[in-house]
């Protein structure tokens, strides 16, 4: 972003605000993350702690909440913060041109929308549909009877395979591809024979998609992914998978064929989810952990195998008692008499 | 697929049909991952209990085999379920349409087959070689004096770097990339110094690579994947691996360079094979799995650090015991009167 | 490389070779690597014992040092080496053809270099600058505003997204993506809320990414990569990373948002690092570890959760432990009368 003063943004933004310095704002962050220079918001009490330590230049609060950093003043400090952010979105027009670049090579049958950015190189095959106000970066490949709503935005790179559906706002970041086949195959006396894979993929309003991620086309039927979820990169959706809405994946995690996963649903990175489970909603999956068996709903999930959260914890902590346990065995072994092998160390 | 009745079905293949309804057939699917709308199979024995519980719509059986679902009888059900999965594949020319796309550039040294699809912006290097009947979609980039058997089929934005090698029918997903340099390196004072990677990539026959893998080139000679051999999406293989003949290796696994893997190998998600190591035919790595020695054939590994599959799963059933082995040694301290820390929970 | 005699290497290099044979050289490896047809060398004692077992045709030693295979002699084995490793680099020409393809798109307010290698597709965005020497391979897209120093290499399908930095002599392999937005999101009634990600990257001198990697952009500020740093195949590196110098980040680790790495840090594959995290200079994280805390510099760190590796590795030793615990107890519980519950395997 520009550096502005906070006084520059309280009279862009129509609001208040107080401090001792006018501090010159060169970012902006969530409480947790804030650094030198942020701006940053806090409307729930629960976070009030983090308000103390923070190194952020200002901070969006309620009237009448002290503070020792300077402040805008705000009634909805959170919707007031969604406010700034919209301001602070580059200028899309500089990353993707208007209209349809000349090198685009749109098939006849396909049916395009109004007010779009088609950027160089971009390739649109036959039947497809791209709705308004869609934004397509560099080397966009769109396969053909696939259908795209109004406002998407898809990063370079992109490969959109035949027959897929994506609804409104749905971001593509560069390198993912979306639709291609899943991993069937039948074992045979000659190898493995593959299963055709003739399904699509469904990726439902306000869906974000990381960077060289994977989303794969349904066998039969569909992949599903639910409205406002949110996905980072390099992640892999096997084939017939279904995932809520409004959950967060973080990157390198592979949720494994025909997976139903329920809504508000998070993820850490690099889990591993094996196939034909059922994970509840709004369940929470730690980092790296490896998922085997179905996830009642609420539930945190953590380790490998991974286990409800206090009980993996737990066994962590365990492991760590077994020199004590050891010793402690010598020393009743020696106390009876009955001492047994002594090679241990 | 287009939903067909199960009559119709019957006679496209010439075969005889059985139930009490005709079902409406929307998918195919192996009789462990069959639901609603589904035909499948059952040949072996082993699988009949798999039958009694489908929600499959159909199965493919033997004449005389019993079922309370519609039936299709062959003698050979697997043999008839792979004619019906060859009649189910979409047409390719909707995908790879036929001919050589005027904006591709092609190397004047370049050798083109026969009955070639090569998509809009695809770029082949100066010697190399495509094989008769080869699909290339939008974007692919073959670089120089690379050999291509027939039949591939490359998915767009795929990448196959100078001077590798391609049997026939083999197929690779969008953004895979062969031939990308191996991960070499000698430490020195003024930082590492690259080690040109100057081998190359063999994929042989009916080899097939997931979306957005890597397969690196050999630091010299060859980087080999073996016939038949099977990978998923976001998959790493290092480079001077040996990946033997009719492995299925699942998604965002990595097998670290110059592992040497036997054939019929199956390794799950996210598995990872430590450089230099042997992995013995038959053997199976569950997903998630650390491997950081050598597998004999035929052996089933899990965990991590991995353990022959009884092993670690007597670990993990192990774990969970110390807390009554606390208990119990505790008591055992209380009868002595030897008791210890009393600060365990 | 092209197969020659050691002869002729040692006249091309004006080194002097000894030896019973006058091997035939076919590639090039370090001394832990070496198979046969390779050359390779050894200048440190402590890497003596390879030399006994090595199956390589021939090394490069001191004069002096005694040797059962053919020898090139230098007074720097390390130096020489590197030398030869120049010489074998495959012509770049034969990759990169020199010149600007009639089919790149430059913006016209782009600014580029002298002799530059710029491939077919090529698409470069308003006000990037790319500088002398510069080889873009097919399909790279440069984001607009991106700066590139001299001598960079990038392979085909890489995507820089728009106000990037990269220093000089940097290489980026096929299918990376530098600059993607980093995964920040405002929890809200209404779900997930996206934190525009308004910073850049910043990849310094010499700096060397793999295939299908992806890069974050910071969300107001600067990820980093330091000088001399390389990173393998299909990492991940989240927003606001700070990555230091001399670093070797081996194939599918990601390192969550906001962490700082210090320098000369290695990372075998599949690490992850939690966010927000420090880890010294010259640490070690072994292969699939999970980081869920500071390391301090200098320690080496295995397991998931990651400890110490002493620690780590004593964790799976006392693992193997418990049978012979339970049993232990058993016997002591037998002699006491006290035997509790029996239901133990």
């Amino acid at each position: 972003m520009q550096p502005v003063r906070l006084s520059e943004l309280a009279a862009a933004l129509g609001m208040e605000w107080e401090g001792e310095t006018d501090p010159l704002i060169t970012g902006v962050a969530g409480i947790a993350d804030a650094g030198p220079g942020d701006i940053t918001f806090v409307s729930q009490k629960g976070f009030a702690h983090f308000l103390e330590r923070t190194r952020a230049a200002a901070v969006i609060l309620p009237p009448g909440s002290p503070s020792r950093i300077p402040v805008l003043r705000a009634e909805d400090p959170y919707g007031a913060f969604a406010r700034l952010l919209a301001r602070l979105e580059p200028c899309p027009e500089r990353i993707f041109t208007p209209g349809i670049h000349p090198t685009a090579v749109v098939d006849p049958s396909a049916q395009l929308g109004e007010r779009l950015s088609l950027g160089p190189y971009v390739v649109i095959g036959a039947g497809a549909r791209v709705g308004d106000r869609c934004a397509l970066g560099a080397h966009v490949v769109v396969g053909p009877d696939t259908v795209m709503g109004e406002d998407c935005r898809i990063y370079p790179h992109v490969t959109i395979r035949e027959g897929c559906v994506l609804g409104r706002r749905v971001v593509l970041h560069a390198g993912a591809v979306i639709g291609s086949d899943g991993f069937g195959y039948l074992p045979g006396s000659a190898g493995l024979s593959k299963i055709p894979q003739i399904g699509r993929v469904v990726l439902e309003d306000d869906v974000e998609i990381g960077a060289n991620c994977c989303v794969d086309r349904a066998t039969s039927g569909e992949t599903v992914v639910g409205a406002g979820t949110k996905i980072d990169n390099l992640v892999q959706i096997g084939h017939n998978v279904t995932l809520g809405q409004h959950c967060a994946i973080s990157a390198q995690t592979g949720i494994s064929g025909s997976c139903r996963i329920g809504n508000l649903v998070t993820m850490g990175g690099q889990v591993g989810v094996a196939d034909h489970l059922a994970v509840g909603d709004d369940a929470k999956l730690a980092a790296k952990s490896g998922i085997y068996k179905d996830v009642p709903p609420g539930m945190t999930m953590f380790g490998y195998p991974a286990f409800e959260r206090t009980v993996a914890f737990r066994m962590v902590a365990n492991m760590r008692k077994i020199p004590e346990l050891l010793q402690r065995l010598r020393r009743v072994e020696q106390a009876l008499g009955t001492a047994g092998e002594q090679r241990e160390d």
